[in-house]
């Protein structure tokens, strides 16, 4: 019953857009706590209409910078901002680059702005899945636009873009090469190309890389990316910028795209989940050791090792105890 | 029986050194197929003396061109070299570089050079496991040397270095910014560090950026990180780089750790291949649009979901006959 309490006191105090509580649930969803579970699964049922806005982009490109811009932006236009930073390299996670952290300064205080930074290891859930579980606890906040900060690389940072409506891939001048490899990953990912550091050596010769990839690629269910060019740290660029990221919002809305997007990072929520629990009612951590020398030494193979693990496990215990009721 | 018979036929060829039905094995267990984890499992049993090398670094920094020279160095001291692209940008799995496949043609009609790609989506058990399972597979046909080349950012492929006895990171001039952000990563993965491209403005200064990086660090098991300059294009600094990589070798073996690095890559199958197991045993894809749109709505928790999706699933059916045996 004190349980139940708990739980009405946390999601009445989310809804009035209590940060102290929302950083509690963000934390028991982290530590996979059933209780937050529960807060979590009654907030999903409180209608939100957050933009979720993903930037992207390698360490180094000055995503942060462009984040409290953009953030700036929106609070002058009287909109309640949440970022959520799931890259660990990232200043707004309480990283080494202070000169950065610094220009947050001037809306770090602002009671509409909520930052919440995230591990990237030791997530019972996922990244993935936490993160947009913290995209859903924000918008019950009363948040207008979510700000989700991610590298981007490799599955499981790519995974993060698909929580955010509209992503902003960002790259830099001299990043040619690496976009020319990786061209596939960069039009799966980016909604919107912000080429910053504009005032670098080499902007125009990305630009057309970037041009090219765009070109040679199918249009993104009728939407073709913009490429703005922005310099984060003089403000250069954030105006048309902003236009972009609104202009995608209209085109997802008014497609009718923005509820299969929604239901897509849900899918993968469940997904993470399944195999965080599965993982942790098998028992998994304390079996490894002798799991791995089994099929080391040839022992086992690893499709019969599985089936031996669920016969054996905790999972099988239970359905045993079920049978018997 | 013809099953039996096909299992010894596989396991017999590929000890020969058979590439075609090494081949064969390979895709069998790309596609999950229960008769190949068999061939698997017998093969791992017959020792092998491989050292297994991981060359990782960003599209754009030449792993390619140092990989083919790395190969050439080792078939000219009369070894057995395998080959396991993981990049999936890589000319090796079949790129557009066609220039750097061009350079390979000198030993890919080498008999004992065998170059496998992999896919990075779609494996049944997982990158870093069937990664693991192909160096195994390799080591059985007699490699003496097989590099695995990987782009190592991400989860999934920095998974991928837990595989190898010894990590290359390539890195080249100008990356200095990206190095700094990505210090602790960096320093978890390397070995060794190879500036490649040497002969471009800005070597020193990432060579300092790496030095400084490593100084910061604390020793791996007693290794003190070298930094090797090459230009794997005209073949400067190999030697000196395949000096580093034997001197590793001899750490790890002189130190006993070889069995720890290669258990511990073993329970990165085991982990991968439960989760892959575990979701084709729920039937996870058939029922994920369900499952996403119970969660979206509140109608149940994640949590309470897993429990719910045991109960249905066919694990619980097979218990149950088991049970009923």
């Amino acid at each position: 019953m004190a349980g139940k309490e708990n739980t009405e006191d946390i999601v009445c105090n989310i809804q009035k857009g209590d940060k102290r509580f929302a950083s509690k649930l963000m934390s028991m969803v982290e530590d996979g706590n059933s209780e937050g579970e529960e807060c979590l699964r009654i907030l999903r049922g409180i209608p939100g209409q957050a933009h979720v806005i993903g930037v992207t982009g390698w360490p180094g490109v000055g995503k942060s910078t462009l984040i409290s811009r953009m953030a700036h932006f929106f609070l002058n236009m009287s909109k309640h901002v949440g970022i959520i930073a799931v890259d660990p390299t990232s200043p707004l996670s309480g990283g080494s680059f202070l000169g950065d952290r610094e220009r947050m300064r001037g809306i770090d205080g602002d009671e509409r702005l909520f930052i919440r930074s995230m591990a990237t290891r030791g997530h019972a859930g996922g990244i993935a899945a936490d993160t947009n579980a913290f995209v859903r606890i924000m918008e019950a906040m009363g948040k207008d636009v979510i700000i989700v900060e991610t590298v981007g690389v490799g599955q499981d940072q790519v995974s993060v873009c698909y929580v955010a409506d509209t992503v902003v891939m960002t790259v830099i001048p001299g990043m040619g090469d690496y976009l020319q490899a990786l061209k596939a990953g960069i039009m799966e990912v980016g909604d919107i190309f912000a080429v910053n550091k504009a005032d670098r050596k080499g902007v125009d010769e990305v630009v057309t890389d970037l041009r090219m990839i765009i070109g040679m690629s199918a249009r993104k269910n009728g939407w073709n990316p913009p490429i703005v060019k922005t310099t984060a740290v003089s403000n250069a660029g954030i105006d048309e910028l902003m236009i972009q990221i609104e202009n995608h919002r209209n085109h997802v809305t008014r497609g009718g795209k923005l509820l299969s997007k929604r239901i897509a990072a849900v899918k993968l929520e469940v997904v993470e989940t399944l195999k965080s629990r599965l993982f942790h009612l098998i028992e998994l951590e304390e079996k490894l050791d002798d799991y791995a020398q089994q099929i080391f030494e040839g022992k086992i193979d690893r499709f019969n090792l599985v089936e031996t693990i669920l016969k054996e496990a905790e999972i099988v215990k239970q359905v045993r105890r079920e049978l018997h009721d």
